[in-house]
């Protein structure tokens, strides 16, 4: 079996399918071996915030996106406990249990209750899941942020995972399960000497699939914690500021803040502005910031589908590839349920149900 | 002969200890290969603009650091000539060969104007040095520029040079004359085998020489044009913003911008609230930079001494260490007067008028 594709879909695709013995060979194909230990750094998944954020993202009319990522979400702990025994010593993958969601202005505080509303009328949300909160319940919940929230929510299910960590305990997962790697970069699937394909290539794919993939620019700043500096925040928040979407994820040491988004195509050139608004909003939210370490800003790619679902399941055209990409920004976010799916779609057996709205062939079926 | 520090002001004292046969044996003591070619990205020279700026820099009372820099700007026409052989391909070292100096508010100009009028007093300043120009002749010059300046003037001596680009064909020029380096750290001098040495340590000398160089940290950006967006500045720009000083140089496809400075100690981690505060002066006064390419952002350590003049000559206890340090945030244009006066102090003979101010003794006389 090959996967195209060794970043964060791939990489857990592989070591599914070598665990179950669902092949004798699994082969990863992946040029970029960039990042430490032969991670690709050019991937989307380096650059991610690592958010597990359906509610947060919740918004209306995508019922189908939301249902994807609260199953992918209910996922989680099962393959955070399937990978413990694989995470490199040094910091934990998950780096926060919890997301406060916050609105600055009038007009980002009544779409913030707008969206969380329908949210909260979802199938699948509980109370647990998300509650509007007082200004006095986010000061001592998140004491280093900026009295500045006109509304407020707290999701008790989310969280984040440190991505780069993730990416390693994938790694060495695989490594034990004998998945192999070929570091060359695929440009046909014809070329592809396997039964069955995974394509998990991100925003190559659609060059390779015909997929109606189109990669998003999106440019966050890691910064680092020095000595004196204001606590970062305790979980991950996520804030409306200028009606720009902003948030700040904790990782050891320090946190991740983004993200912006352009339709720019091949262009990982990270620019002044991106940065300088990332710094001005998060400032707005945290204004401890200005004495961290900028220590990296950084740009991916993110692999935009139209719809902004997925790409799961057997290609229209055959059970010999199946698709494992399109994930946009939310490409850590369904890592479990993008890995139920092509393990169902393997066995030619039925998937999540969420996933059927993520079939490849809807564009075509018209 | 020993040269301890191999960075701009060591490389040029031993090339030009190597190239008038001074020594037999000519050794760069530098543990700090991490750069291009084996140049110390560490060292301060690595981050700076490069400017040759005497005039721009002007400050009443400081009438030894202008003729130091008068001095050593006259001299950069004949470096430049003998380094030519050894300019690698690509940029060459000059970028710029004029300075335009402005302020935005109202105290600022006041300010500016005086230094500018101090300056043109001095005896070594001509008329094509310095001159105050109408915010016309600003906006002809200049085009990119913000209509903000309510006080501007022009150099037209001054100029800027590639740091890295000089760098790199200083250690060329050396390695054609000979000189080693030897790369471990020196930590006493009396550990030098070598009946000359010249100390070129910047904020090491310190702990080296007893003398009171203390390192003042400097953040720069450094910027990439990028397709469509606005051209840089023809020359350097200088201004007060907000009652901060900044620079924009120009670069071959780009600009670097600077520069920050804190009394932190040994700190050389580049922070939010100094890149937020360089972005948003250089778009005041440069509004095209938001498409530019943030391409590095990075800190480097200045060896600041009490007066900002350098400590240049022999040691007061003896001939066998010339000093060639302390050069603060002019370095590379002083590099230079610095050689010649290097070059007196190892011949034993007067060196240039101007360095006289700059004796390593000053602080000990009283």
């Amino acid at each position: 079996m090959a996967v195209i594709g060794g970043s964060v879909i791939g990489l857990a695709c592989a070591w599914s399918a070598a665990r179950t013995k669902l092949a004798t060979e699994v082969v990863i194909y992946e040029p970029d071996e960039s990042g430490p230990d032969g991670v690709p750094a050019a991937a989307a998944a380096w650059v991610a915030g690592g958010m597990l954020a359906p509610f947060s993202e919740a918004w209306p009319g995508e019922e189908a996106v939301f249902a994807l990522g609260v199953d992918s979400l209910r996922r989680w702990p099962d393959m955070l406990d399937a990978l413990e025994p694989y995470v490199p010593p040094g910091p934990p993958v998950r780096t926060a249990t919890h997301t406060h969601m916050l609105a600055v202005d009038e007009a980002d505080a009544r779409d913030l209750d707008m969206a969380m509303e329908w949210a909260a009328r979802q199938p699948d949300s509980t109370d647990a899941d998300l509650r509007r909160i007082t200004r006095r319940e986010l000061r001592e919940a998140e004491p280093s942020l900026a009295r500045v929230a006109r509304a407020a929510y707290r999701m008790d299910s989310e969280g984040a995972v440190d991505n780069r960590v993730l990416l390693a305990a994938l790694t060495r997962a695989c490594r034990a399960e004998g998945v192999r790697w070929v570091r060359s970069a695929v440009t046909s699937l014809d070329d592809v000497d396997a039964d069955r394909i995974v394509l998990a290539a991100g925003s190559g794919s659609a060059e390779l699939a015909g997929l109606p993939v189109r990669p998003v620019k999106g440019e966050v700043l890691r910064l680092r914690a020095r000595p004196g500096c204001e606590d970062p925040p305790r979980g991950v928040v996520r804030a409306f500021v200028r009606g720009r979407p902003l948030y700040l994820v904790p990782r050891d040491g320090g946190l991740v803040v983004g993200a912006t988004q352009y339709e720019h195509g091949d262009d990982r050139q990270v620019t002044v502005a991106g940065v300088r608004d990332l710094l001005a909003d998060a400032e707005t939210i945290f204004p401890g910031i200005g004495e961290y370490e900028l220590a990296e800003a950084i740009a991916g790619l993110r692999p935009m589908s139209p719809d902004n679902l997925p790409f799961l399941g057997a290609d229209p055209t055959g059970p010999r590839v199946i698709h494992a990409t399109g994930h946009g920004r939310n490409g850590i976010a369904l890592t479990p349920v993008t890995v139920a799916a092509v393990w169902a779609a393997l066995h030619a057996v039925r998937g999540p149900a969420a996933a059927r709205a993520a079939a490849p062939d809807r564009f075509a079926r018209g």
